[in-house]
């Protein structure tokens, strides 16, 4: 069975590496919003298409080790969290690409405002994938508790962009083009860190064995 | 192996059952925006909490077979299939049910214009769902493709949403708040149809091998 660790090993290896790119990718796109930077914009496509590449080679990889061996309980659980983490992963590069799409519209208008909320959310959204990522490996409960609680931030965030947003466009209509890009920038940052959190869950359930999806109450 | 296909059989059956009630929250949601009806609100809240259960039942089904059985090739792919179509599935109830949570705030206001694209959009995300999960039971690449397709036309329809509620807001502030939400319901059905779209890709990739993802090329 030292082969098949060494497999689940170069796995979790991969899957670190994704969410790597993941977090570059969240960054660049704020980064293109708060500095109006092309280039920044293209290194987010550029991180996407190396995203989507490692999405389809991590979900060949883990359906191979589960035709190959035949895991147990532990192994298999790993297996089928690893599918649906590369999936979660793969979103997030989408919606960095959604958010860059919005950003390239908007550097070429006035600012509406500066940017505080934003990029304090994605701030957190990063490290949401990075600690998700890291509870994984360590197989760390509390640190994936950590995730979940700051979901919560994130949305409080979310509300106050939003309540913000629709005070600028009510009071200069002119501004309703532009704001409504800044809300959905908003609004992709909070599925972000949706997806950590299911990550995050997913790492309870194969760390506890207790699976946390819809009952928000073990959140507490 | 005889009784392996009918536990194979029994998880198609509990996809398909998963995705009737998805197709049925949707519908309700919609309802409950166009006919400002809060018993179909209540409804989609009812419909979601089944969504769950049947979620978790459909995880905990098709990771025991990977692991009770050592299924190959095909099999396994029915299988790790059969866990992204019911992810994706229970997303579209989540969705259904922010779409039904801006329903009801926009309850208690005057309507802002008379609903026409997001019900067909809505439709057509319905129509969507059936046919993926159709595309799956009978192996069928064709009617897959067909999904895609409506992807399109979904698309398509929602940017013409966008652009009218943009002008609304611009020629009139008071309408801000409204045209907000139903611009995140529009965004909401697209997502819906984004999910049924992953669906019908994966049933490609179980019928034709082909891998569809991150080729957009394909899908001309």
């Amino acid at each position: 069975m030292r082969h098949f660790r060494d497999e689940l090993d170069e796995l979790q290896r991969r899957l670190l590496e994704m969410a790597g790119l993941v977090e570059s990718a969240i960054h660049s796109s704020i980064m293109s919003l708060v500095d109006r930077d092309e280039e920044q914009a293209k290194e987010v496509l550029w991180k996407e298409a190396q995203i989507n590449q490692k999405d389809i080679e991590i979900d060949e990889l883990a359906t191979r080790l589960l035709a190959l061996y035949q895991p147990m309980a532990k192994d298999m659980r790993f297996l089928t969290a690893a599918i649906k983490i590369n999936g979660d992963l793969e979103r997030m590069g989408d919606l960095a690409v959604n958010i860059t799409e919005r950003s390239m519209s908007l550097m070429r208008e006035q600012q509406v405002k500066p940017l505080v909320d934003i990029p304090k959310m994605a701030d957190l959204a990063e490290t949401m994938v990075r600690n998700s990522l890291d509870a994984l490996v360590k197989r760390d409960a509390d640190l994936a508790r950590t995730v979940l609680l700051a979901d919560d931030e994130v949305d409080r965030l979310r509300d106050a962009v939003y309540q913000e947003l629709l005070q600028f466009m009510q009071a200069e209509s002119t501004t309703v083009p532009r704001a409504v890009d800044l809300m959905f920038i908003a609004h992709d940052l909070e599925r972000i860190a949706d997806h950590a959190t299911n990550i995050a869950e997913d790492v309870l359930f194969l760390v506890k064995g207790i699976d946390v999806r819809h009952h928000a109450e073990v959140r507490e």
